[in-house]
């Protein structure tokens, strides 16, 4: 399961409305296929492994999530698919919360005589749908706020420059983190000081670039979406993940509401003394109410900066 | 040697205006003898680990500073002793800055005969003695700088309440770093808005609190030391590690005149948006100065917080 859960990865942020899942199918200890959902949200991440592997009987398949229960102009549905081909057994992380399945593709495959277990690596498998998940559960894309911060949290001197508080590698690293997003957001207030391009420059990579969005109540430029209000996330379409880039006005807009599930935190090795805060006014009026929301989740070092990523408790 | 400087930490804090020195005594692979330079200065580490082995003909004494090879009221010159008992070699860190020995103390071991290798593990035993070093070679104590930051660099509410950032692992933590020091220092509006006690409280250790000084214009509370310039700096009699704690005033005066050598971030996982920073304006006029003063040299856990140490490059 841990190695389908890295397939998934690679639908990360291209996939929506649909999940990002992951699929291997292994016969006699020899994995026969491999597949992930595929870019626009078809084939499936089980068609596409099925279509590897070819004959599947009594083979094992690892998938992250329950297979769907229901057809679709785009393609069959893949637990009619899976039941047809009989493999012996089928791995699941995760139960699909999607009610047109949730729980049916279990049982049609279990109807069809194969052995089902569910609940195989599910926390691991959840993060990896984080986005889809989020969609489901809350209604909007999940958020990840991006700070890039000095050792004493400043974000930019007094005048506003900002050049360069991190390093390449740490900049390469949020160059990435934009790729498996579906949008990019910054403030009005950071569009209008920075003018940021907001695409990957990777090699490689630069056809990833994600939407752009900005936040406030003037027009977006060419080619941006206008998020006017915080409810506006709702409507956003194919957008399950959103990577918020700042600045302090949006930041803490976002927190106040609670919205932001995932906190990437690149620190650079400086001390910048007096200068702009990260993070602007989220009505925090007594400390203890800050404790027990963040759960440090992974740290790194890249170059000579540090990334500490946090996760909503 | 690894053996030596830990031994050598156990008097740190204690030893100052001397420094705080390891000794082990090895023969046939069996630990004889090991020794800490004791509160106050003396006996020192050699002397007393030579008095755990008894005759040492023949063996290994590996020390972390160069025997001294001066003679003073309190005890006989280190290298004059060793020199008689006759060991066969001896492993010397650091060499001794000292005018009294510079060179002197391994010049009179190897004119009795004995195989003397320098340089051994230096750089960490250059770490363990830093306060003996500072001093030596800066005409002033070893400065730690202690922040306890939220993620987004604050230290206080609007309000100024900063109880607490930091949980109960990270303040314990911080108190030991309090028992390695001589002394430590708050700003004049830090001790008036906390009064703090600044006292070791860890079970058994109650005894160790250092000195209490204020940095600042007006009269020190009773017991406590006024520092009212950082040139008074120079002055402190009998402290080679001094532990600031803040303020954002004191801190930046410290920062903006070079004079910290190393910094503890204790960072909580909370954010608190609008709130008092950290550090105060340093006169930074372009963030490419900021670079390459630096080094991360340790991170630990502590609870849910997290423990980062820098150093000056
Ligand atoms: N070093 C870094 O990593 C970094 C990153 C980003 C930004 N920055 C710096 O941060 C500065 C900009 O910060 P900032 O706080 O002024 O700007 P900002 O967050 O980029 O933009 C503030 C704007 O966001 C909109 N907004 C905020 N809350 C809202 C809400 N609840 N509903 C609707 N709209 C809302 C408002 O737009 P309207 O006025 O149009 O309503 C507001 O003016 C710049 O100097 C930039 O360089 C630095
Ligand atoms: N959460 C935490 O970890 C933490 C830790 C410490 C402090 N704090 C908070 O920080 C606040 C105090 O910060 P602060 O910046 O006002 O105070 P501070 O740094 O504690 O004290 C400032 C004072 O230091 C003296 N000073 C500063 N630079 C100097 C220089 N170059 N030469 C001589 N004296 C100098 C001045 O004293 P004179 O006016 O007498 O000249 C100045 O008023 C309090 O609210 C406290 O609770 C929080």
């Amino acid at each position: 399961m841990t190695a389908a859960i890295a397939l998934a990865g690679r639908g990360r942020g291209r996939t929506a409305p649909n999940p990002n899942v992951g699929c291997i199918i292994v016969r006699d200890g020899i994995v026969i296929g491999r597949g992930w959902t595929q870019p626009g949200g078809r084939p499936h991440a089980e068609a596409h492994a099925m279509a590897e592997a070819g004959d599947i009987a009594g083979a094992t398949l690892h998938v992250t999530l329950e297979p769907c229960a229901h057809a679709s102009p785009r393609g069959p549905a893949c637990a009619e698919t899976i039941a047809a081909a009989k493999p012996a057994r089928v791995a699941i992380a995760v139960q699909d919360p999607d009610p047109r399945t949730n729980g049916q593709g279990i049982a049609r495959l279990r109807a069809a005589g194969i052995a089902v277990t569910t609940g195989v690596e599910e926390a691991a498998a959840r993060a990896s749908m984080a986005g889809f998940l989020t969609r489901q559960a809350k209604g909007r894309p999940h958020v990840t706020l991006k700070l890039a911060v000095s050792l004493d949290g400043r974000i930019a001197l007094p005048d506003g420059s900002s050049r360069w508080i991190t390093g390449p590698a740490a900049r390469a690293h949020a160059h990435l983190e934009r790729a498996r997003h579906e949008m990019i957001l910054v403030g009005r207030g950071t569009l209008e000081a920075d003018r940021p391009r907001l695409d990957v420059r990777l090699p490689g990579l630069e056809a990833r670039s994600p939407r752009r969005a900005v936040f406030g109540h003037g027009a977006a430029p060419e080619g941006w979406t206008a998020l006017r209000d915080l409810s506006d996330l709702a409507t956003l379409d194919g957008v399950d993940h959103l990577f918020v880039e700042g600045g302090a006005g949006t930041a803490a807009a976002f927190l106040e509401a609670d919205l932001v599930d995932r906190l990437l935190l690149y620190t650079a090795p400086i001390v910048v003394g007096a200068g702009q805060s990260a993070i602007g006014d989220i009505g925090l009026a007594d400390l203890a109410h800050a404790h027990d929301r963040w759960r440090l989740t992974d740290t790194r070092t890249l170059g000579s900066d540090r990334l500490a990523i946090y996760e909503r408790v």
